[in-house]
């Protein structure tokens, strides 16, 4: 029987030479990676009184959108700057060379929601960190933080740990 | 009770002049309209013998990864130029001015496979057509193409139907 990690693809050099990516993008696209993906990144959740799941563009969306319908939650993306219609406030982040900014409607979540923040792969936590910070300025709470794939010498779990963040992943490195 | 066209957000001159825009985002961040819209889109292929979901990047992402964990298959990313790992093929499309380019990784599909097409909106039909073509091109076969929002007057819908594919819509303008 295949593993999760069994299903993640391992590729030298991408999207720069020097960084080993490991992508989810295989492990959702097989029916069995994908259900057993889900059914780990929920467990923890199903009675932690979740009230929306956010995910980050763009594989964020995928395990986040997946993530909400199992726990039969609504799911709100936090998008890269330009994307959102409606009344959106951006938070910006430090790149390796220069920085991002994303964005997140300002009308939806509700303040004191207890809010899932989803994404695919936890590297230096620079994004994760940018949403949580978009998901306060309204309110709200991130109360845990998911991922699929966990770079731990990269920094990003220490950093959010660092701010008082719990942080659940099912792959570590 | 609310339809699913309540939680459809109308943005007019979004994202540029003269285009009424119609969000999605909105209606998956809500608890029930996210369950009604997959559970609308999931119902003519709960016996359809779907192999595949495939989404166009990125609010095709959001519906594509809930649909796929509904009706329990693997979800196929079809993304913007540059952001798959892997071995990929890619497609032009045309855009009002100039052309863009998505890209699918050519080892997932099997010769044969039956591939459902998943966007938030159907509009010029455009980058479904290329998706289209990208499915065809590693031998399996898009059976039908599922949209939340179906811009009649737009002509992705005559379009798509023209070369035979069959259009699934939930909201038609």
């Amino acid at each position: 029987m295949k593993t999760l990690e069994d299903y993640i693809r391992v590729t030298p050099d991408f999207p720069k030479p020097g960084i080993v990516f490991r992508d989810i993008s295989t492990l959702v696209a097989d029916p069995d990676g994908m259900r057993l993906c889900v059914s780990q990144l929920a467990e923890p959740y199903r009675a932690a009184g979740i009230d929306r799941v956010a995910g980050l563009e763009a594989r964020g969306f995928i395990l986040g959108a997946a993530l909400a319908l199992e726990l039969g939650k609504g799911f709100l993306p936090i998008r890269k700057k330009g994307k959102l219609s409606g009344p959106v406030i951006g938070e910006s982040y430090a790149l390796e060379y220069g920085e991002a900014e994303i964005e997140m409607n300002d009308d939806v979540l509700r303040p004191g929601e207890r809010v899932l923040m989803v994404d695919d792969l936890l590297a230096t936590g620079g994004t994760a960190e940018a949403g949580i910070n978009l998901v306060e300025r309204v309110g709200a709470k991130v109360v845990s933080c998911a991922f699929v794939v966990d770079l731990l010498d990269v920094g990003g779990r220490a950093r959010l740990e660092g701010r008082g963040m719990e942080v659940f992943s099912l792959l570590r490195y």
